[in-house]
């Protein structure tokens, strides 16, 4: 076994048996250093975004104090959904080592293959204009940082 | 103009203005009442999952105390990101106004069109077994709550 994979299984374990969200753990990893590790709290935190990912995505960025985390890599003990795979790119973490397959969550009664599968669906387009005027606010000015 | 709307590219003027990151805000509604408002805050916490969506998401179920944002509209100045997308879905809104389109963003230099494009890549499956057993403590728990 993976010691980093256990880690995050370990974490999977725990948040199961706190009742603190699904069965998900996850750890990020940085030149083979254990850089952060978390699991699912949305029952914890009654916070729908609180997936093992993203809090460990939040844990590591505060602890190595950037958004970029560029040269990490994630352990997780399921596929992301797209919402953490979202997470995951922003954070330019490139090398995602995951356990379980959305389907095999989908099987427990998660909603994750259902994701995958949908269109972009009940978007209604309003006040394009308007919002191009930000846009241009933040094009302009000269101390904008790009992320 | 939509008055939500124009709360949320207050916000995301704010934002700009302030330094806390890029160009973009949020507002969520319900039975016409604004229950929460946020911008994006990546810069200014370190933190790359720190989008106005995610941001405003965790701010309604902080106050409403559920994780299910059923019955909420999420108003956005731009196109929802995939990692948005899928936040506002786990969060169960069913109804998005958006105003710059994900192109509109592209062109003022985020990857947002990068992430629609982009496949699957550089998933690597390992111990499935192992997490499988995590998902049978979960699936075996009596008192568990489905999200």
């Amino acid at each position: 076994m993976n010691k980093y994979m256990q880690k995050a299984i370990d974490e999977a374990i725990k948040g199961v048996n706190q009742g603190h969200g699904g069965p998900f753990g996850a750890v990020i990893v940085k030149d083979g250093k254990i850089i952060s590790t978390s699991h699912n709290e949305v029952l914890k935190s009654n916070d729908p975004t609180s997936h093992a990912e993203i809090n460990v995505i939040k844990k590591a960025s505060k602890k190595l104090q950037t958004f970029d985390l560029s040269g990490c890599e994630i352990y997780t003990t399921c596929m992301p959904c797209p919402m953490c795979m979202g997470a995951i790119r922003w954070a330019n973490i490139s090398t995602i080592y995951y356990g379980a397959t959305s389907e095999d969550a989908d099987m427990i009664g998660f909603r994750d293959q259902v994701f995958y599968d949908e269109s972009y669906q009940n978007l209604k387009n309003i006040a394009r204009t308007e919002c191009l005027q930000v846009f241009r606010i933040w094009s302009q000015k000269p101390d904008k940082i790009m992320y």
